[in-house]
């Protein structure tokens, strides 16, 4: 394992702290785990949150901020965080509006914060949830049952975090970011594996010849291995999948082309040049293209295609003002 | 050579299309050659036009936009772009209150752009130019005669667009980045190379416990190589050498930790957190940070740090808006 780090049990916490430094005029820690809000309380709205093992930089800290999530929290790299920990964080950021609690399909993540908005409702916390599930390669894997939640999430946190601020009930907010994960679906492969600090060992192994398609967030296995291809055929499989789940045919889309951590921007580029001219060629209208690292794998090479289906309302949300450490609209 | 590509010659050309795809709103490539404008030409300021060597994205394109670049010429990957391809990007943004290049401080880089920038002005268009040399680690190196540019180059695009924005003449553009130039300092370090797509083979070799110190953005040999320390040491070490350059202390800064394609944003974190506790301790005030991928590498797995040594009026250029893929303020 060759990484930039203090020692392996120092990595979250260190993380957290520097990302709270970098961005101070955003973000404040509390006292107790790993979790941070906004600087400034935003009162009188539905309060966000979300959260769930670290790895996944800027997922989820840096969506905390005007227009996106109002606390995230991290558990240990690839690990859910505690109901306590989440409990604290819906504590800190509880409006008489209420909260709602952005998971992503992992068994744990979902456990962890349906105990924690438990908690908080005993204690008088109007507390809803919608459990995101946007991965189209496997059903029921490793970690979870069902679909797993990857990098639709962050339009989970754009769309309803803009409707949060505008001031929606927390039915509302719910209801818009259900839309959301409904009409959200991504596929991801990868060419390089990440290694887990604690763990030491790379999640898993390929040849120089090999990719893995399908693959989850945490490097769990996707559909299947096979010989590295061309870029433009990459795409075409994973495009070929997401289209067959739900019909794009002349809608209007958001594309996400995200990357899994250590993917030059150089390669993504070179992937949606492909992907714009597939939906074009497909009579899919791209709205918004989003290229970057918004929900990634600590070092692993590889990316996502996500496709969000969109509607005026959806449209006006993901244009609204975001002003967050990783995302500004 | 293990990357998401679909033939090594058809690499920057499909980057810069698939850049131009994902961004519309923001830019527009010209028929001739790798150079990207923005997609409305902002008339009645100073033009901005800067780049060079592909695979250090998002540098330049990204930095197409609203208070930052007019133009980008992006040549082969770590070649510089020839005077031809220059001429036609300072043609295109070209308006009568003139244009500056801002050049990083590669011996191909600054022949070449100012061979076009003398072309243009035979052709009636006002020329200056700025030569950013922020690197501290090495003087005259394998491409470069005197201190390289490397980091801080997205400090004068931002401030010096700002001017630029604003209305400022040429010869005022050409003095507020000049004094980002007198007032940065960058120095870097990387624990794994890059490939150019073009070679195949990696820039340089390392073994599983060394790292190279004070490292170049093409992967050129730095100060020296020595085994792998720990992220507080790393950071210590390339501050000492920055911090002894000038002098920042009672100052405020701004402040970058820049990967270079492959570092996981968690490592550049876990850098800002000792980044941060160093300057507080030696009297440094920190005015703003960025944490993220900004003048990278391809996939070369490393950082840098910037330190800006701010006045009042690069303090307002800093905040003033910017809207660009890259940078947004």
């Amino acid at each position: 394992m060759k990484k930039i780090i203090n020692g392996v049990d120092q990595v979250e916490n260190e993380m957290i702290q520097g990302m709270v430094k970098a961005y101070p005029q955003y973000l404040r820690k509390l006292d107790c785990g790993n979790v941070v809000v906004r600087a400034e309380k935003k009162e009188g709205k539905v309060a966000l949150i979300s959260g769930g093992g670290s790895g996944h930089e800027p997922a989820h800290g840096g969506y905390v901020g005007e227009g996106m999530l109002d606390a995230a929290v991290a558990g240990a790299v690839f690990t859910s965080p505690t109901p306590d920990q989440i409990l604290e964080g819906i504590k800190a950021v509880a409006a008489d509006q209420g909260v709602l609690m952005v998971i992503k399909n992992y068994t744990g993540d979902v456990m962890n914060f349906e105990m924690a908005g438990e908690m908080a409702e005993m204690e008088g916390i109007p507390v809803k949830q919608v459990v995101v599930n946007d991965d189209v390669a496997v059903k029921d894997s490793l970690y979870t049952v069902g679909r797993r939640g990857v990098a639709g999430t962050v339009f989970v946190h754009k769309i309803a975090g803009a409707k949060a601020e505008a001031g929606a009930s927390l039915d509302e907010v719910q209801a818009v970011a259900q839309k959301v994960i409904d009409n959200v679906r991504t596929m991801g492969m990868a060419i390089k594996p990440c290694t887990v600090p604690a763990s030491g060992q790379p999640g898993f192994e390929l040849t120089d010849e090999e990719m893995e398609v399908g693959i989850g967030i945490h490097g769990e296995p996707g559909t299947h291995r096979e010989p590295l291809k061309k870029a433009d055929e990459i795409v075409d499989m994973l495009l070929e999948k997401i289209l067959a789940d739900i019909d794009y045919t002349g809608r209007e889309v958001a594309v996400m082309i995200n990357g899994s951590g250590a993917t030059p921007l150089m390669e993504l580029f070179i992937i949606n040049n492909h992907v714009a001219d597939v939906l074009a060629a497909k009579g899919v209208k791209v709205y918004k293209t989003l290229v970057g690292n918004y929900m990634t794998s600590i070092e692993m090479a590889g990316f996502s295609i996500s496709l969000l289906r969109l509607d005026d309302e959806m449209k006006e949300l993901l244009d609204a003002k975001a002003d967050t450490p990783a995302f500004k609209a």
